[in-house]
């Protein structure tokens, strides 16, 4: 459709029409006749009975074919203008073809792979008729606390952006037109902002920060998806320095679409309209459509506020009544950027038995298997215990070991039955009698499972007591070479609403791990989290550690692949893992301090650090091992003075010195000397993937422009400043082989 | 002197001789002959060779009267203009005579006590010779984890006001006249500004906040010091949204003194302006020079920078030179309003009998008891075990129970030799027979001692093996009829420096509080502490407990009266004592959330909360239990809607219920229902004490007017809103019988 034709289809709605476009409901909303509705999802949801559903604009999270083309037909027959239904889920992570959560994936830093990942999603998407996922979140986290660090890209700014674009590119195709194509749906990013910072890691808690911290680390994030082409934002449940979100003209108006050009769909989060009210930010819900309309919101997800209220609030005022239609042309817009008004029905009209081929195919669960063997990170090998020897006898112990809840929380359409567990991936290498399964302990102590409330029903009923669980693990360890323990935090323990104070492995799998490691046995620990646990306990008992996350379909044959050596490890960790809760928030890009804690003065008291545990995390940013080693020299470093026209080229040899073929993450770590706001210790600038041969040795080039000394001054503008810096290039955040210094010589910006 | 006068000795200084103004030097620098302190002092501070030491303005920490007359005098011959140096100190909570901590003051919150306990303070500083105090702190602090947490008032924003008011009032004298009288020395606030809110609790890290933030909690208890006529402020170590605070013009121009109207002295924290290098922020000394000067600090505390730059700095620039010259004019200033110009002894001349009955004296010990009465929390007390009978016989256990080292750890001229201990404190109620003591457990683990560094030789000597002292207070609780564990951490433990990322008692302690718990005794935990410990474990276990903070030179009589009963307890915490470290920080006046933990909901997911801990604190602010029972009754409300010239007038109707005498605060809490910024759950507005005999009735006022009701908006106004205000009356910030509705009506901020 042209757009005059868009702005003709736009005039010709009345007002009512216009403001149903803005709702999005559930699809039991379109269920029975319309006695059923009134008295039952309208009334629920608090809709006026006048309310006409077959004005609404979208649906939530309907996203099966069958329903879809269902409720699309009822409604193109019944609704007034034929404007076709936008189908928006929450797939984040998969389809049906479940990949690692965000947090892992991250870890990967192969961002080819998480783009192929998306785009396999979305292909399931399209294929049922799923027209926008609410994917990628890009909030920033530090706080491991907070459940829902899962779905986000971790710590770390510069892999918030390349996580940002890679699933934007894989999700809406990189064709950087307005026309979303066949196999790719539209992408939102969330939330904006700044909703991964709550206080005290209690979800949907204010968060607080200054504009500096917000520009400088929580922004870019949103802003390379925007840059990317992404067609949809969405609002955060958090207060920003005490305005809700959903509800902050400053935020949504001026930073967002002004400053940061995004000129999509933006929609609020899960009822966050209505929301305002408990905020004590709006007093009513008149008062709430109001905030949302003129803070920019175009889309009331699944709440009564637009439907019920905007009609009254706009009241023929001009203004409202002209952001109104802005509002509606977005939505209409991005129902003709993914040719709905061509084709409704677009990507469920192909045959079946094609379609069929797809979800779930062995294309993509090759790549769910390749991502999550890139996620995993190896955390301790103490004598090379890993790869394990084929030969050797394993006790495969723990709730994981046969567990396939391993998809966590937010794979809406993933099915457990789909998944690989791990002593499934571990006999396609072995024989069943090399291995002993048993489950060693409760996945949860009884009042942590209480606790999860609903999700009660979805745990496994634990059927056996504690201590016989516990004498069969023993028994079964002793009888061993080496012991396998499959550990971890329950899915519902993690994800949305799951934030933990104690961030640990459940007691009853710490109580095996105790008993376990007294036998004295060569022992690996893998450990399944949605988010980086406190692991020092578990980490000191154990000779080889994996983290596995929650590694998705595939997940099982992925780490069978590590174990065994079929792959190599080269994870590296997206967030830093914390010695104790008493350290969090620990990152590995702190700000510079008067007073920082050097080992040469020991023990001294008047700086900046704890008394009773170390600054450094357990396992820092960047951080995770390879089966292989890796020496660095650095070859060239092309000037010491750069400038903007300038940069510095620098060719970093990286040999493979170990015994196996691996891949491994150069990074490269920048230090601003002195600046006008205290800058970071350290700050990832870039980082670049190289596979050795074991014996090999790669080149690898790094090109330090202007650019990346950006930051944002005390008058909030993105500049570099002249000046010394420090290059760190390395294996992790703390091991960097490689530094040397180069200055930036005063150009344009000259004193 | 004459502000003419003043002006002329300004203007008769050359460059050098006004820089010298700005430098603070410690005693050192005036020992033995030039030699000596150019090869000495001098050198390890780097200060130039040729520095003159007879240009410097003051002295840092010589606190005694004999050095600061030799001083002085020989200052005073040596120098070229003869202006008199300024004596400075950290005389924090008591010179001789030591209070309870700061922490602790407040919990009394009685703003009377804590102004006398300053005037005390003050005394014996003008009769030693001390001119200038650092004190107050008045940074608010929400993290236990910080160590100087004892140094404050707490997590609320009124008590710090009040508490910088008292303490001003105390320590400089009410007058309002820029002179300072006898009795009085000049007081300076710190630590400007938000120090206390490092990231992770780590001291010395850096602080992030909004804007609207700083505003509305952090920097009105620094206004309040300022408003009553406080002649100093001090700078803080920490960055604050990336610029370190000693080097922040926007912060200490703008702000201080524009904006909050500050004339005094800004003195940089020791050594702050040489770590402006530290931070990244200064490239060299001539940089931090430049840049402390610039921001307005006019005194450089500890470091060679101004001394060695601040001429090559200014070099002829006019601008530079004027700054200069305010800085010295201000230095000048505050040693006319001490009268210094006219008596550079002032104090110090009176007759020395005289004197040395007031430092130490009974008015002075009596005062410092009765601040630790009201000092003390009593956090539990099941079955009325406390007051304790005279007949009962107590084991006294713990390695408090004759610990004299309980001042805390910034009482520099406390001598622990004074300390009545608390079986000293026991034995002025009963007879020795009555009472067996012993110490039950070392004070710290070994590892915790070693990581105190160089305080570990302030430690005492463990020299009974961990299980003979267990043993014997095992057998010693048996033959009790009450045991009373007097525990608590190291004042080494707490304080500057002093961050813990797990703030509980030490492992030994804990041992032994489970070792005799299972005597199933009655038992009274009473716990020493410079911040709130997490007490879960602790109190599961104690009958009745009592938080004795570090209660200073008359802690152990204080004690021994409420234990016996002689005094009833009336603290109530300034401060949440968290369940556990992952709750941190948690603090009573939280912002309102889109979506609450409401009780109804039950284990509701999608809330606000943890699913592993609960949002509540093990005590809340404002809570303190007594010995006796009060019943709230509402007896007027004299308005439902009030205006800006209509307050809403309360009566409160308290009766004391109970057996004992005892003091009441009634504490008044508005929460703003609907605002332009989400507002707190709950705002401590006002607070009324009140005494009541047993079974005696008493009337308590409040007003409520609309300057109580402002905050500050988006554009950074202090203003009102029209609107829904729900006002909570009671003991504590969650217990609170007495609520009711008022309403403000629309004035002059009519929409």
């Amino acid at each position: 459709m042209q757009n005059n034709q868009l702005l003709e289809k736009l005039g010709s709605l009345t007002v009512e029409e216009k403001i149903g476009q803005l709702v999005q409901l559930t699809g039991d909303f379109f269920e029975g006749d319309l006695d059923t509705v009134v008295t039952g999802p309208l009334k629920k949801l608090g809709l006026h009975q006048n309310y006409n559903v077959y004005n609404t604009g979208s649906i939530l999270n309907v996203t099966d074919r069958e329903k879809i083309i269902q409720l699309q037909t009822d409604y193109l027959e019944k609704s007034n203008h034929k404007i076709p239904l936008l189908f928006m889920a929450d797939i984040i992570y998969g389809y049906r073809t479940i990949f690692p959560i965000p947090l892992a994936q991250t870890c990967s830093w192969n961002f080819e792979s998480i783009e192929y990942a998306a785009s396999i999603a979305a292909r399931e998407c399209y294929e049922e008729g799923v027209h926008v996922t609410f994917s990628p979140m890009v909030d920033i986290v530090r706080d491991p606390r907070w459940g829902r660090v899962m779905e986000s890209s971790g710590e770390d700014t510069l892999l918030a952006k390349k996580y940002a674009e890679s699933m934007v590119h894989g999700i809406q195709g990189r064709q950087g037109e307005n026309s979303i194509p066949a196999d790719k749906i539209a992408a939102c990013v969330k939330h904006f902002a700044a909703y991964g910072a709550p206080v005290a890691g209690r979800e949907y808690n204010a968060v607080d920060m200054s504009e500096h911290m917000l520009r400088e680390y929580y922004l870019p994030g949103y802003q390379a998806a925007i840059d990317a082409g992404v067609k949809l934002v969405m609002t955060a449940f958090n207060t920003l320095n005490g305005i809700p979100a959903t509800g902050n003209k400053w935020l949504n108006r001026d930073l967002l679409r002004q400053e940061m050009k995004f000129d999509g769909v933006l929609i609020s989060d899960y009822a966050a309209v209505e929301e305002l009210i408990m905020h004590g930010y709006a007093e009513d819900e008149a008062a709430a459509a109001k905030l949302a309309l003129v803070a920019g919101v175009d889309i009331d997800m699944k709440t009564a506020v637009y439907a019920n209220q905007l009609e009254n609030v706009i009241n023929g005022n001009e203004e409202l009544q002209q952001l109104l239609d802005d509002a509606v042309y977005r939505v209409l817009k991005l129902k003709n950027d993914l040719g709905l008004f061509e084709d409704p029905f677009r990507g469920l009209k192909e045959s079946r038995p094609l379609l069929a081929t797809r979800i779930l195919s062995d294309e993509h669960k090759t790549a769910a298997r390749s991502l999550a063997e890139q996620s995993l990170v190896l955390l301790k090998n103490e004598q090379e215990l890993l790869p394990l020897s084929k030969q050797a006898k394993i006790a495969l112990i723990g709730p994981y070991a046969e567990e396939t809840s391993t998809l966590g929380m937010w794979a809406i359409k993933g099915d457990e039955r789909d998944t690989v567990n791990l002593k499934t991936g571990l006999l396609k290498h072995v024989d069943p009698e090399q291995i002993s399964v048993c489950r060693g302990s409760h996945l949860l102590p009884d009042y942590a499972r209480d606790a999860l409330g609903k999700y009660v029903d979805k745990l496994p009923v634990e059927t056996v007591d504690e201590d016989v669980l516990l004498q069969e693990a023993v028994r079964k360890a002793s009888e061993a070479d080496v012991v396998v323990l499959a550990l971890g935090e329950s899915i519902y323990q993690s994800g949305e609403g799951g934030s933990r104070t104690n961030p640990t492995l459940p007691e009853p799998q710490l109580k095996l791990l105790h008993e376990v490691s007294q036998l004295n046995k060569k022992l690996v620990v893998i450990v399944y989290s949605g988010r980086p646990l406190i692991l020092t306990e578990v980490a000191a008992q154990a000779d080889a550690l994996i983290q596995a996350w929650y590694p998705g379909t595939m997940g099982g044959e992925a780490l069978a692949n590590i174990l065994y050596g079929t792959a190599n490890p080269s994870g590296k960790l997206a967030m830093t893992f914390p010695r104790s809760v008493g350290q969090i928030p620990v990152y590995y890009n702190e700000l510079k301090t008067g007073r920082p804690n050097l080992p040469e003065n020991g023990f001294y008291r008047f700086a900046s650090r704890y008394i009773d545990e170390a600054n450094e995390p357990l396992y820092p940013f960047g951080y995770g091992k390879s089966y292989t080693t890796f020496d660095y020299s650095l070859l060239s470093v092309s000037r010491k003075e750069m400038s903007a026209d300038k940069p510095v080229d620098i060719e970093v040899s990286v040999t493979n010195t170990g015994k196996y073929d691996g891949k491994e993450t150069v990074q490269l770590y920048i230090r601003d000397q002195f600046a006008s706001v205290a800058r970071p210790i350290k700050m990832l600038a870039d980082f670049k993937q190289i596979f050795l041969r074991s014996g090999e040795t790669g080149t690898v080039q790094f090109s330090i422009s202007e650019d990346m000394l950006k930051f944002y001054g005390t008058s909030m503008k993105f500049e570099s400043e002249p000046g010394d810096f420090e290059v760190y290039i390395g294996t992790s955040s703390q091991e960097t082989p490689l530094t040397f210094n180069f200055a930036l010589r005063a150009g344009e910006h000259d004193e």
